[in-house]
């Protein structure tokens, strides 16, 4: 029997290590921030029981700094480690030698991780699993000609994605035969750079498409269940910009279906903690796995919005041992909206922009939520993601809780010299009237963005 | 059939023009706030598609001077007026002369308040609805002799209470026939003061007790329901401090009758709008009827977050002739608590403490919902009631939303010269045993915060 976690040392920053802090507050779990040099003063410090610096403000030598996060853990005397999202949080190294050095790791099982992690393996355990699957190649391609005739058999476009990569990052399509080779190269040396692993595999790309995916519990009892889904077709160039929970107009039967592959699948990796599966959609009702992310999402506000769950309270309970109650929280209720204010310049392609805010009012009132680590006086570092706050509303229904987003996003002013936000262009991306129709998909975004005189 | 509302007045400051101001965006309707001169760079000003100044600063210049509001109603083609609480919500002059001037007035009709506003002749038409009273004068009492030969009969302690109050001003106990006629002639020189109106009745002042209120909404169309009870039992001078939905610890038996009485209450009244009607209950499950609010109350968000109603569009739906949907949201899930962050003292037997703010960190994260209208810089007028913000947090049972209120006002950090807060004493209220219980009543804040010496 795993004792119950004390003392909780988070490994992230920004906003996600704020919202696991909040969470152990309420549990009566004592917490450590940890913080490179960038972030000394950030909210996460302020919040935490006990606060330590692990390095300096690059990320390789703090937050993705393994020995350094385990010293500070070791230091406070910290029985249990959060990794959050992003950083150290898919690394099955990290989770081993969490367990190793005797802390609870808060995520899935080390093994899981690198079996779900490896996007080639991943795939061969879902088919294995009855979980359908875009064509594509079995197991990675090594060169550039059997790739190219694998992707002429496949059919065009397809997209080429890292064995190593995930959350849209490390993928590249193709849409003709043309450019295969240079595209091969490019995201072969890009995964190599970035993953230290070069290793690419080949999917048809599946577009129009929809995004969906099932939010998935699992304890360390053998109890998988999934609770709900959640769209997240408003992306640019792979990155989600906007989800939603429950996934819009979809059949229930549909809904049901893609909710049960889900579970299959992560029962069958073994899967413990919480997890989700990507699927895409095609406009025929068909659905396809896409991936596994074995951490705490972005948008898991939006499920807990309309479940009542608190995903966090969730993952720690099952960290130590205990038992899912099922099904978790009530039934579903309403719908809940998510929308990424990052910093970033919508009319300059999405560049970082970001700076020291000198105003910063961020929306509130009725059933609107907001997670993030900024107020005024905040400086941006350059180091990190562009996420400075996550706003997410409910409504009763879809048509309410899109026009209370507009009302919370009209309401956000974040300001300062060289700064610049989403928040305008997503107000106006919810008016689109495909989004409003829940005919959107993740095409919608690019299509609205593209350069003029660029191919859609 | 009455036109849809395109602009609308909203006659108040400070959170609740926040609140209305939101609702109206998300409803598409355009938003004109009135201010008095301290308020002008308030954010009910700044949010609102249009502002007035009608008047200096004193509330009596401004927002309770009524040919100024109907002037800025006229002035800006505003064709409706919401009132929000306090200051002119439940004048009946005011509504009367809103719809003589063809203004829809959000809020019950001038009549009803008229008959609901004297508590004496609510207290009659209750009674006759077959609603339960203690012991007290059927009409308002005249001399004091009479008066004290009055109370002798009821039983001390008996409470004074000014036909024209309500809303817990106006009223005093009295434990002892030797301090009656002192009493008596304080409340009585209070009221005329304060109401114009001296006229005081005579009830069993009823303790322990605990505080419930029924939610009604009332359409034009004849349809009454409730929408659930709240507990604001912890309440300093008859001032609420903490509400909570649903009222705890009540048998389902006995809240279904309290709903049923107030319900069958309101129809009595021939009551449209939202209102709420407060019952005292004694240690035996005995409820009595207390007084009928004919307007939103500030604690109104616990029972929003419960059903997921937004009580303000319900209030504009009725005015607009709109009949209510049956059930309104869906059925009940969880449980809400509201704490009023006040700008008072609890050091200093909660005297008002107002200043500029240097600093202002607010709660935010997992079901939790903040209403206010201040930030850092800004500067709490004295001239008006010490309502900072209200924090309101949701969870799936009793436990979680306690821990997560107290994590919340932990967060919560409002600094400057002069200024203190109840945040820090709620937080600590919270946790007393007989909160936690729920078996705390209207006593026990009193309880607390009695200075040393006094009697309990």
């Amino acid at each position: 029997m795993t004792p119950p976690i004390r003392k909780l040392l988070v490994a992230n920053r920004g906003e996600i290590a704020v919202r696991i802090i909040r969470t152990c507050a309420e549990l009566g779990i004592d917490t450590v921030a940890v913080h490179s040099a960038a972030d000394r003063d950030s909210p996460a410090v302020r919040m935490a029981g006990e606060s330590i610096q692990i390095g300096p403000s690059p990320a390789k030598r703090s937050y993705l700094y393994i020995p350094a996060v385990i010293e500070a853990a070791r230091a406070t005397g910290a029985d249990a480690i959060h990794p959050g999202y992003g950083f150290l949080s898919e690394n099955p190294d990290f989770a081993e030698v969490c367990e190793a050095e005797g802390f609870v790791f808060v995520g899935a099982p080390a093994a899981v991780m690198a079996r779900l992690g490896d996007k080639s393996t991943a795939r061969a355990l879902m088919a294995e699993a009855g979980l359908p699957l875009l064509p594509g190649s079995r197991d990675p391609v090594e060169t550039v000609d059997e790739a190219r005739d694998l992707a002429g058999d496949i059919g065009y476009p397809v997209i080429l994605k890292a064995v190593a990569g995930g959350g849209g990052r490390g993928m590249r399509v193709v849409r003709d035969p043309s450019e295969f080779a240079a595209a091969w190269q490019q995201t072969r040396a890009g995964a190599t750079a970035v993953f230290g692993d070069g290793r690419l595999y080949i999917e048809r790309y599946l577009e129009p498409a929809r995004h969906v995916e099932a939010q998935i519990l699992a304890d360390t009892h053998g109890c998988v269940v999934h609770v709900g889904l959640r769209d997240c077709s408003l992306q640019r160039r792979h990155q989600k910009l906007v989800e939603e929970a429950p996934a819009p107009g979809l059949p229930a039967e549909l809904a049901e279906r893609i909710g049960a592959a889900a579970v299959r699948g992560a029962r069958a990796a073994g899967y413990v903690g919480a997890g989700t599966v990507e699927f895409l959609l095609d406009a025929d009702g068909n659905f396809y796995f896409m991936e596994v992310n074995c951490r705490l999402q972005v948008e898991h506000p939006v499920t807990e919005m309309i479940t009542g769950i608190d995903l966090v309270a969730e993952q720690l309970r099952i960290a130590a041992g205990e038992r899912l109650t099922v099904p978790p929280g009530g039934l579903p209720r309403g719908v809940a909206i998510e929308c990424r204010v990052n910093a970033e310049d919508p009319g300059r392609e999405f560049a970082p922009a970001p700076g020291t805010l000198t105003e910063c009012v961020l929306p509130g009132g009725q059933f609107t939520r907001v997670d993030t680590h900024i107020s005024a006086g905040y400086s941006i570092p350059p180091n990190y993601d562009s996420l400075l706050a996550k706003v997410i509303v409910w409504g009763p229904d879809r048509a309410t809780a899109i026009a209370r987003m507009r009302r919370a996003l009209a309401e956000t002013r974040i300001r300062g010299a060289g700064v610049a936000t989403t928040a305008e262009f997503l107000h106006d991306v919810l008016d689109h009237p495909r989004f409003r129709a829940a005919t959107h998909d993740t095409a919608l975004i690019g299509s609205l963005t593209a350069p003029v005189g660029a191919p859609a």
